[in-house]
């Protein structure tokens, strides 16, 4: 952990990078994404020098400072630590910050692969496919819960939004750091692939043909959710076995990071990751 | 249904209601509540007539008008439907009125009170109680999931959100107006009169006693669930018998709408209900 920096001057150079950050963030700025909190910290501590994502900068609300110290100390000495009062930090940041924490996180410059990713994962693995995932909240949710029960891998397909937008990161409690993910291509594609590489795969629809609680154990299991809404495309329903969820007709089906969360506990405990 | 009558003037004191809807609605307005979207429409159209919940007056974008007549037709004449472009909406409302449809909703003057929503209960009774609730989108996802897996009721204690709160009902998918349920008093003081009434309480925790699958049946059941963060207070914990569900250790415990989900899909299947 480096000596912390004060830092006085809201338009100091230093603190660029975390300036008007809410609404940066909707543009995205190119290899960069925004940490909010401690739960998210800590995760950023534990991924920072495990060679995917790093920590750039972190700036801390000075009465936190203390409190902080023990998720503080895991990061090197090259990572600055800014400290600045509420009202400093207000006036970067552009609104109330009263998370006491922010961090700048660098992505990798080359993530993992798809084929990469599959060939990584253990004889027995769970992984949570997720097709058009376009709300931040679901994104994260998915994320948390993959984190939950053990899933192996995350694999989002290009139409999906970005899992490191601030507020899917944050809802995933910083799942998104800890749970190896691809975002790329097209999801028969990403599915066929799992096939090939000895995965039973699993479309979940209120259409489904199976009840999650009769989907048969396999020690390489994948789950695919569809896009709210629309739910998955014909072609994935067409060319993988599905399963449903029961609930109370005539309803909306349920939110799909819920259905994800149902299917992955079940699956989690017939493979004995929970 | 009424005849939809046409407003050109943002300033119409017809529309008043609908004034800069997002900030007026964190101040609340007595008795009165914000739909937005045709889903939750729907359901304040099922509601209405049953006695508990009214419309009092509907906005619908010029454009949407017909894609609405189903539910429309579905109010009686004497709501008043208003009619207009999107450039006055939103000069109404005050943003960006993509959903095409806002009305103002009206409670019961006299809502349920505890002892007779659990008077009213079937023999067969599954109930979510809430403790300390207090994020909106977690209030309205135990909604969701309540409605989905046949819960005859939620039970809030006073210390517990608004589950009309706009957010939350949207997110709720219209569930709070289709569940009944009370928000007020003591928690303990619910679990009492729900215990005293023949149901099989169950406190959910990370550190339950019995894992959500080993939960034996019983006719009446609730599942108690508790604050975000800080989980349910000792005193429930102490009197009731405890469930946890099973996830990967050194994690932030589940979300509690995804985890009272797990909990209900459990029970409800047990008790026959989906």
């Amino acid at each position: 952990m480096g000596a912390p920096i004060a830092i006085d001057d809201p338009a100091d150079p230093r603190v660029a990078a975390f300036r008007d950050i809410r609404e940066r963030d909707l543009v995205g700025r190119q290899g960069r994404f925004v940490v909010e909190g401690t739960v998210v910290l800590r995760m950023l501590a534990a991924a920072h020098g495990k060679g995917r994502f790093r920590a750039e900068t972190i700036l801390v609300l000075e009465n936190r400072l203390a409190g902080l110290a023990d998720i503080l100390s895991d990061f090197p000495d090259d990572v600055p630590i800014y400290v600045a009062s509420a009202a400093v930090i207000d006036a970067i940041a552009g609104f109330n910050m009263h998370r006491g924490v922010l961090a700048i996180g660098v992505r990798p410059e080359a993530g993992f692969d798809a084929q990469a990713l599959i060939a990584g994962l253990p004889e027995r693995a769970l992984v949570l496919a997720g097709c058009g995932i376009s709300n931040h909240d679901n994104a994260g949710s998915l994320f948390r819960n993959a984190a939950a029960f053990g899933a192996d891998a995350v694999m989002l397909d290009a139409t999906s939004c970005d899992p490191l937008y601030r507020k899917a990161l944050r809802v995933s409690v910083g799942s998104v750091l800890a749970v190896p993910y691809v975002r790329e291509g097209d999801m028969l594609d990403l599915l066929g692939r799992l096939d090939a590489a000895g995965f039973a795969v699993w479309g979940l629809s209120p259409r489904g043909e199976v009840e999650i609680g009769d989907i048969p154990v396999s020690p390489r299991m994948a789950l695919v959710m569809g896009t709210e809404g629309e739910g998955l495309p014909p072609a994935v329903m067409s060319r993988f076995r599905t399963a449903r969820i029961a609930q109370r007709p005539q309803l909306d089906s349920l939110n799909v990071a819920m259905a994800a969360g149902l299917a992955l506990y079940r699956i989690a405990q017939l493979q004995g990751k929970i």
